[in-house]
């Protein structure tokens, strides 16, 4: 894998947004990018073929999930996850860290590895740093993560220092067990490990700085996203983002709506994934050039115009809110299906136009300007909803919103 | 509407296999035809697009669905059914008489209507024959169907009696009703009466004769897929296609398995409405040029082969058996989209292959010979669930297989 550094924004003098292009084994990468999540070989509700057309570059998967169900071994008998699941651009596969802590039970942690019991059927497992090594190199994604612990939040100082040595050793083990093994289907896998510290700076500067010694192709931040305020979120990506090596790119995990993304960009990261655009989609909640909007909104029950007039998605160009918002009301799949491809087109639009914007060194007034429609969209759904009481809006819609 | 009988079969003595084409004011269809079940405005789990995709040149929407949401004056405002869900091709709507009748509380019947209350919010309607005729004016489908009542399975001859005259008179009143009244929207529209009379021959025939004494431009029949075994829907297709004009077309609603089409196409029926392959496709249920299969089944976990080698749709071209296994069993939504997509290529490929072989007067040996590959394909089923004990596989995949 090799990742080119093409330009640096300069629209404004704290601008750090980078625009580069990133070439692995199953294809290029511009970034900017945003990776929508295939947390079990699948983007929810939305066909491989429609993540091309709406110019899906890479997805995640991830090995948790992945060596639950369907077990690796049936992934390997297929020649690797690209051809069990019939992609063939590039993948990228999450270690599992996050979700042994997040989803699994009974987690027991110790230097050697993590003992855990799945969330669905209660069996046993233990992840050595090698074994999560050993899974993507039959899972044979083209970026692989390191087995890293991500701490809660909040966590003291001490917990963050303790869990932050114990991931560095589990890079470092990672890495010489990555470089030892070979890959399986004849291509090159590249090994990405993650910086953690919570919100800690001298945690943080000291994990970034570790892994950088290290030398990796690529470097993860994780731990953001767990709970902590949004400006943590942007303070560490900052932080990061001016420790690690800048000919290297740099993935911000699990982030995150699309202002978080315009401002992580500008701090100089270069990749992205989140639920937010699929989960959200499925809740009924879209995102569109002029804001966030909750589409099962009784005011969009006789709107036939489409969700958004800027955009060029098959929903947009074919079907009106009135139709979306009566699917999703009633939770058709269909209506999960017609959402999903907008979010995800407005997702992918909005790191494509970031791209742009930087190598026409003009990222800070378009940044500014999506935020600034995005805070006023708000500010007036707030008045709509203080003024009106709408019974169908479940408590559920506010939360996902 | 126009229908025109182009070729009946001759490929062995009793079959009475008929081509033909029908036109409607959203285009033509060629007949034998299947037409899949947007109840709500969609077909469940599978885009427009890939309908048309896989040839479907009609779908169905149902009058007491769309009546109760998205409710008929925003359909109107929308400028009728084809506008508010995006949907070009021709429409046909069930009148609501089968759902009333099998999905709402409390209804209660006389000779002006039927009252009942909403399966969804205990609200109570009543629909005359001419509402029905109205609601299915502001829908605009190119094929409307009158309110008639679906006596259960089993009744006795004098319910069947009472009921299939009850049912007369309302197709009386939805026909002058809907000559008095006019299309909103700038196109013809077409009104099919529904033959009933249980399983009784003499309710039957009176029913299809009465039917066609008032001169529709195309008949339903119905009050079959009720409960009652197979041979009697064979049976109560041949007798009232018998009795119904050469010159209309036939439609029988709910029907049916691919046997079931086959044996009914052989019998002189022209259309057919089933949500068997949407349905099934949700539970695993697949069907193939082989046979029915489930792909829940552990069997096919390191299948990597398409699901069937004979065909073209989507699904076959692109994944494997173990892929859509994989998200069939853990439930993903893609998994749903898949196995529909394949489901509904399979119908109507059925259709198309049928209609070529009546129009080269082979269809018996093509009937003859599908039907066999299925039971087939059923004995071996049957021998390998008596082997094996699969626990994966629940009771409900047994139900709906």
């Amino acid at each position: 894998m090799t990742y080119t550094l093409l330009h640096t924004d300069t629209s404004s003098a704290n601008s750090k947004a980078r625009a580069g292009l990133l070439e692995t084994a199953h294809g290029l990468i511009e970034t900017p990018v945003f990776m929508p999540v295939g947390t079990l070989g699948d983007v929810k509700a939305i066909e491989h073929r429609e993540l091309k057309e709406n110019q899906v570059k890479i997805i995640l998967g991830n090995t948790y999930h992945l060596y639950l169900r369907p077990g690796t071994e049936i992934i390997n008998k297929a020649g690797g996850l690209h051809k069990f699941i019939g992609w063939d651009l590039p993948i990228l596969t999450d270690s599992g860290g996050y979700q042994i802590f997040s989803l699994s039970e009974l987690r027991k942690l110790s230097h050697e590895g993590v003992k855990f019991q799945s969330h669905i059927d209660g069996s046993k497992h233990f992840f050595r740093p090698e074994d999560v090594v050993d899974i993507q190199r039959k899972l044979g994604s083209d970026i692989c993560m390191v087995l890293d612990e991500c701490p809660p939040f909040p966590c003291t100082h001490e917990y963050a220092l303790r869990s932050n040595e114990l991931t560095m050793q589990w890079a470092e083990r990672c890495k010489a067990h990555f470089e030892k093994s070979e890959p399986l289907y004849g291509y090159q896998q590249a090994l990405f490990p993650i910086v953690q510290g919570s919100v800690f700076e001298d945690i943080r500067y000291q994990s970034a700085d570790r892994l950088k010694n290290m030398d990796f192709e690529g470097y993860a931040i994780g731990g953001v996203s767990v709970g902590e305020p949004k400006e943590d979120v942007y303070r560490i990506a900052e932080m990061n983002c001016a420790v690690l090596p800048e000919n290297k790119p740099r993935y911000l995990m699990g982030v995150g709506t699309p202002e978080d993304i315009l401002e992580c960009i500008e701090r100089g990261v270069d990749m992205f994934d989140c639920v937010m655009p699929t989960r959200n989609a499925r809740n009924g909640t879209l995102f569109t050039t002029w804001g966030k909007t909750t589409i099962r909104n009784a005011a969009y029950a006789d709107d036939f115009s489409p969700i958004d007039e800027q955009c060029g998605c098959y929903t947009c160009k074919n079907f009106s809110r009135a139709y979306v918002r009566h699917l999703s009301t009633i939770g058709e799949i269909v209506g999960h299906q017609l959402a999903t491809i907008h979010n995800i087109h407005f997702y992918l639009w909005l790191t494509r136009e970031a791209r742009k914007h930087i190598l026409a060194n003009t990222y800070s007034d378009f940044k500014t300007s999506l935020i600034e429609r995005y805070a006023e969209n708000e500010s007036k759904r707030g008045e709509n909803n203080a003024k009106t009481k709408n019974p169908r809006r479940k408590k559920k819609d506010y939360e996902t919103a």
